[in-house]
């Protein structure tokens, strides 16, 4: 009785929109969602239960769900992309929420960052003209946490400090050993505690990362952890973040002697690029970043591939400086492999930011690699391992008659004319085989091995034989470990 | 000399889709992305750069970008929603980046979760029909790593073994303090060691998460964490947690004596809500889960504030079981409480998943008690901070006088009535001043004060002033510290 009771009272309530009764008012048999793996359950669904999608409108602040994927957006408010599902059956109901997140970063190239008549690195993140102008004409000072690596603070600490002082910001630099082997969570964490108390406002005030690529990973993932998201910008100092790190939206540290085992994907609000910083870098780590380089010119440009193999000396020689001596950055070796490298990584990160398709190019040279780094820590850099981990697979693409021989021949000499290793001792067919074991279980159950098909073109296989891995284990080893090639 | 021999050569590069300078084959003056703030910039941009937007089409595996807003799907290939802005000035270039991430996860409610003889807890999450048919007639066991709360393990523990074993799983169940005060960093890495060690693919072994808010929140965190993203369930075990940390993104651990300051957004690929668990919660935690239904109720639902006016006793009398005597679930108010409770918070989340919006009804009740909590703890439960907060917050509604005397004195009667306390000493009015001042740092610069405007009906405020804030408190505590109204 006394629940009945209830139920007189609960069809009384006021809300006319939607009564609290569970009958959904309009039932939709062709539910489409946009994901395409909710569209098989919504079939199977439908034979055995009802389903109704709800679309979000928003009126004086408060949201409202309208039965219908096809409410308009007018008067009556603003209505959201995200949608939800809702289907009952006799067991309860179900909600499944698809909701768009839309992600936006910039990738910058600039000249004198250091230089305090130029504001980028301040407010070159902020998009929106009405706010760049509110903040250039107020009075207030502007306030940045700078996370720089122990190396770099050295080389640019004087300037940096020089620059924020001149432009009257209150700051605090955080100088850090960035290294391989400190890439951890605690490190993280030690970031954040200086950034707790230093104070920033998580909207507007924007971590700032000075370094190589370890040094914007862990600020990458201590900024996207703080408040669950603090804008944070990339400024690269070597030549392999510059085309490397900067560019995408991993962030992440080494965990359980595992390369960058923990992380996130929030790109950096803004990545700030100029070329001068790698004119303090050792020839070796030049080297380093011309692996990556090469890395996307095999997989996608034959013109970047050239240029590396008719330039490569004059790259590593100018340390990517000559740009400054010439009008027209168009025709310079630096300018041009730093902009296609970039272009060429941009196609293949935009349109899987987070990774949900595990096909991807750029992964070529980092199947085997991860392994073989972490072993032999901190003998290789991280380009060197990767570029080992290619030169195994151009003899893999050989064996399987991808590549010609005189292509292999190419590639491996250009490998050879950027400095980098291409055979390593430590690089054992055990590793190789536990490190592609190790991949399949993490992608699906498929190896999805990148491997060229000529010069600038490349394909993903999943039909590679352990016959044929150990064939062009060995000619590799032949050919490489004892110098015939070198 | 030697960089004329260059050009010439890049000039032959063979890629003719997109020759290696940077003329852009195609400008767009009329370029509108879908990223507000971004149009801004573009319109600046135009008067002195070139602006080009690409899109993204994939062919054989390689993605490539195409001027063009757009481009059509078609025989070509693959077109990502993604696009690429490219504007070149005589300082360098910039690519802004703008790609739309979807997420989808589910919300079910079920019953006899751990009864052998229902998968939902095993293959709930599965939204595929296919995928979960190749599931249920594979012969491979299954594996899953479980995080359960110490005290939910000596409840539950020997059932969620028993239902393992009787369905064959291979599996690892670690029992763990997850009380507020060990919600940290360190317990999420402690998970992580051991998720790690047990090994678990990261695409179809979701870790799943069996307790309150806190367990939820931490195994969250870690699952969002490790290879940047591994599924995880979430089963909740309290009233707080079924309708609250159950439904929406967000992860977090506490961190420098602040309340989830640590944390992410990434939603569990799905959540199973089991009533039964409720009648093992001590009445105080019920009462503790009735705070935050009471908050969806002042915010958006007055028959849901009718509901909890009139049956709060019955609900805490009954634990939420009453469903179990009666055959249709919509006549029983335990089914309909929750039921509207999880439908308003998700019709507020929904559209507001990462939170870009900072215009929050679902904030009410979080504006002090986020301080108020951390200070007292372990004295008060996260439901009963809230709840002094919202009491708080009704003395300022009638102060600016939005609530009617009789609308107040109701709200508060309820609030007893639920036997959630509605004043508290260390609720000083510097802490109120000092989170209200936190709140504008970290809010962009405006309070964002939600506060009912009515019976189920509420606005966002940004216009309180300090004066009736305090005439407010002075009311709250003349009224409630001595208890006239308790």
């Amino acid at each position: 009785m006394h629940l009945m009771t209830l139920y007189i009272g609960a069809s009384n309530m006021e809300r006319s929109e939607e009564p609290l009764t569970v009958n959904t008012p309009e039932i939709q048999h062709s539910a489409v969602p946009c994901h395409p793996s909710l569209e098989n359950s919504t079939m199977e669904n439908l034979n055995k239960q009802k389903e109704t999608v709800f679309s979000l409108v928003q009126v004086k602040g408060t949201w409202k769900r309208k039965a219908g994927k096809n409410v308009k957006q007018g008067m009556k408010g603003r209505v959201s992309a995200a949608k939800i599902y809702e289907s009952t059956s006799s067991s309860g109901t179900t909600w499944t929420v698809v909701t768009p997140i839309t992600f936006t970063y910039t990738v910058t190239q600039t000249k004198n960052l250091l230089d305090p008549s130029n504001d980028t690195l301040l407010l070159g993140h902020i998009r929106d003209t009405e706010q760049l102008e509110a903040v250039r004409s107020s009075t207030k000072p502007l306030k940045r946490f700078i996370v720089m690596d122990e190396v770099v603070y050295n080389l640019y600490g004087s300037q940096v400090t020089d620059y924020l002082e001149a432009r009257h910001v209150l700051y605090r630099i955080l100088p850090l050993p960035t290294t391989e082997e400190n890439k951890s969570m605690e490190m993280a964490l030690k970031i954040l505690e200086e950034v707790h108390q230093f104070g920033i406002d998580r909207r507007t005030e924007p971590i700032i990362a000075i370094g190589g690529g370890v040094c914007l990973d862990i600020v990458g993932l201590a900024a996207s952890l703080y408040r669950r998201r603090t804008p944070y910008i990339r400024v690269p100092t070597t030549l392999l973040s510059y085309i490397d790190a900067s560019v995408g939206a991993k962030t992440g540290v080494n965990f359980a002697n595992c390369k960058n085992k923990l992380g996130t994907y929030i790109a950096p609000v803004a990545a700030f690029l100029d070329r001068s910083f790698i004119q303090t870098i050792p020839r070796r780590h030049i080297s380093n970043g011309l692996a990556e380089m090469l890395k996307m010119a095999l997989m996608k440009h034959r013109g970047l591939f050239e240029l590396l193999e008719t330039q490569g000396q004059f790259l590593l020689d100018s340390k990517f400086q000559s740009a400054m001596v010439l009008e027209d950055d168009r025709i310079d070796p630096a300018s041009v492999s730093t902009r296609v490298a970039i272009e060429t990584m941009l196609e293949e990160l935009a349109p899987n930011l987070w990774e949900d398709d595990l096909d991807r190019l750029v992964d070529f040279g980092h199947l085997i690699s991860p392994e073989l780094e972490m072993k032999v820590l901190p003998a290789l850099l991280h380009g060197e391992a990767v570029n080992i981990d290619m030169a195994y697979m151009v003899y893999v693409a050989r064996e399987m008659g991808l590549l010609t021989e005189e292509e292999k021949f190419r590639i491996i000499c250009c490998m050879l004319g950027l400095e980098l290793p291409v055979w390593h001792q430590d690089c054992t067919f055990a590793l190789v085989q536990k490190s592609l074991c190790d991949r399949l279980q993490h992608s699906g159950g498929l190896v999805r091995m990148p491997l060229p098909t000529g010069l600038g073109r490349a394909e993903i296989f999943n039909d590679t034989n352990e016959g044929a891995l150990f064939r062009a284990y060995e000619k590799w080893c032949d050919e490489l470990s004892t110098g015939s090639l070198r």
